[in-house]
């Protein structure tokens, strides 16, 4: 399943830098500008809007959407709901990242009204949030991902991604120290990364923005576009500690954008290391 | 012409140091961080402030306002009309970016309802933006130029800018691989920047931000005003691209504010390359 | 005392990077994830969360908590407030950044009001807003301190930084060329920083930022947390002008982040100039 998985990652990649998929974000202002950027170095164009009056609008000309609750307002949310709906009736692959998912009664009851709403074609977050979207008891506190779950390993990811996958009929990948991206049917370890990237805000946002830039001209393919995104996001970790990690973490954060700008096929099939989980 | 453009524009920006002009901005929240900084490195002072209980009370105090409609809200819309109003009122000129025009009716009829009721110094925007805005058939989609814009070459950028300018009786920038200026009589081309520009986020933003900074400190030479932020804009791109640009696209994005803050009347002189046109 | 001072900001640094405390921040959309990766670079944890229907949730939840009133908006304000009651009801540390302060009627207004109804453990800002908060005419134009007030030298920085401490039984720091830090009995001079981090946007939010993170693992020594927070900011100033200054101010701001990630008690106990004012 490996290479196979990898050359479909790539062929998404190359599908991405020819057509160059616009993903409509309605995100956070926290790390809005990284995930532009992620989004422009990967080969896709972003645009993010997120006012009730052209929220549908735009999601109907992008070929993928993100609903990012990072920040997350009562206002923005009926325009996720508006977006996501309008991709819905179209076919556009909508991603979700449930951001702090767990850590407030008004998170827990978005994500819950979100994923009730609209079908998503992959939900990414860290072990804490994949959790609550399973179903689980998860452990949140705050955005990053708790002591706890930090600690649970990687069969703990692989079983989140599963569970939210099937319960929810998308992919479903979990990032941290490794990577679990399942679909309820397979699932894949990813190995990729460095522990810089805890150090900088923005890279689980980034990541999503990745997946869903893969998405958007994955042509149905949602396994590899998920896989290809994380792995993109985990190499870029390694190529930016390789090249500015000794310098500090605002030096790592600009050589993240460098790397996720180096990725092809090419450095897919060399770099990627993925288990069978 | 150019000469004396150049001379002029170099007066500005000597201005701009001297009176470090105050540069109120109402701006969207991918690019504002850039935007500031943007200012700062020019020499001038960035405000950012949205709310409508101050909005106009902020913009009595600038030197400049920059409306860009990037993240457009139906909040912020009521906003930017307060401190334009308030400007025009003082004789503060008034910047435009008309972000995405084009590509949702709730930017169409924004755009046209800002250009009803505010008379503005300046308007910057790619090929579809100010297409749209000269009231001809542009092909929006998304906040990026579109394919067919991009490949119209530059007459039909100083076509754009010229029509714009002469409906709204002010100066027009497009900016793309090459850029136009216009007051609707005279057009020159700017022939700097970096491909590289089109691969980070908010560049036409930051662009806009110095087009502003200039004409808080042009005592009414707008054309001068927009040439010369246009111009330290695309010659940023070429000293970044030449300092970062192998690095990547991270690395050129921190180069690109580097590039701003080397920018002088003699930079201007010596790396400028105008045409009449 | 300096000795004394320099050791138990040292024990608090310990304290953060141990205990990791989750820092709440209410705060403006210009400087925000400069913000959430200086704090994340200090080694303590942000969360961005301004929704009324989780603010106080939220809050309650944190070891400190940021009011930034730089993008100022009345949904917000009254997010502010119910996370600052939220804070108070549970002791935990609260610190005031009254970004513009003077600036217009309804940043007055704002802060009067949060200070009346919130009780804070810091409160920090340049000499305009600290001179504003303390009850002293100030001469704010726009949100960077006033031409008047910059050349008003250490001395006017300590007493207004001492009249606002004494005013709201709080630790006050005024930043500036030099930064005067007191609890309305004791005052400090702290000499450290760059004047490179005047061109950049945010320096006075990253310090603010800085300082919480301290608060939140001080064990209520706010003397030594404001302290050592604002030390930690200049010092890392000096660390990112050594490292980027001559490539410009893009790549000082991206090296300001790293600086703060070298911080250690050590660094502190090495580079720290502090004076009794």
């Amino acid at each position: 399943m490996k290479e196979d998985l990898l050359q479909r990652a790539g062929a998404v990649l190359r599908a991405v830098r020819k057509r160059r998929p616009l993903v409509h974000q309605l995100t956070n202002y926290v790390t809005v500008n990284d995930c532009a950027n992620a989004t422009l170095a990967i080969g896709a164009s972003p645009i993010m809007a997120d006012d009730i009056a052209e929220a549908a609008d735009i999601a109907a000309l992008a070929s993928a959407v993100v609903l990012n609750i990072g920040t997350l307002n009562t206002r923005t949310v009926e325009s996720m709901l508006a977006a996501g709906k309008a991709a819905n009736a179209r076919g556009i692959p909508v991603v979700l990242d449930p951001v702090g998912a767990g850590a407030s009664p008004l998170r827990n009851r978005t994500v819950e009204r979100l994923l009730k709403e609209i079908r998503f074609a992959a939900i990414r977050g860290n072990l804490s949030e994949i959790r609550f979207v399973a179903g689980a008891q998860a452990a949140a506190k705050g955005v990053d991902v708790s002591d706890a779950d930090r600690e649970s390993g990687p069969q703990a990811e692989r079983e989140a991604a599963a569970r939210a996958a099937e319960r929810f009929g998308c992919v479903a990948a979990v990032t941290g120290a490794v990577d679990a991206v399942s679909d309820g049917k397979r699932a894949v370890f990813l190995r990729n990364g460095s522990p810089l990237m805890a150090g900088v805000t923005g890279t689980g946002c980034m990541c999503s923005a990745l997946v869903a830039s893969f998405c958007g001209a994955a042509d149905g393919d949602f396994f590899a576009a998920a896989a290809g995104g994380t792995l993109s996001m985990g190499i870029a970790g390694e190529l930016a500690a390789q090249a500015a990690g000794s310098r500090g973490l605002g030096s790592f954060h600009a050589a993240l954008i460098d790397g996720i700008g180096k990725i092809t096929p090419q450095v897919l099939a060399e770099k990627a290391k993925i288990d069978e989980a």
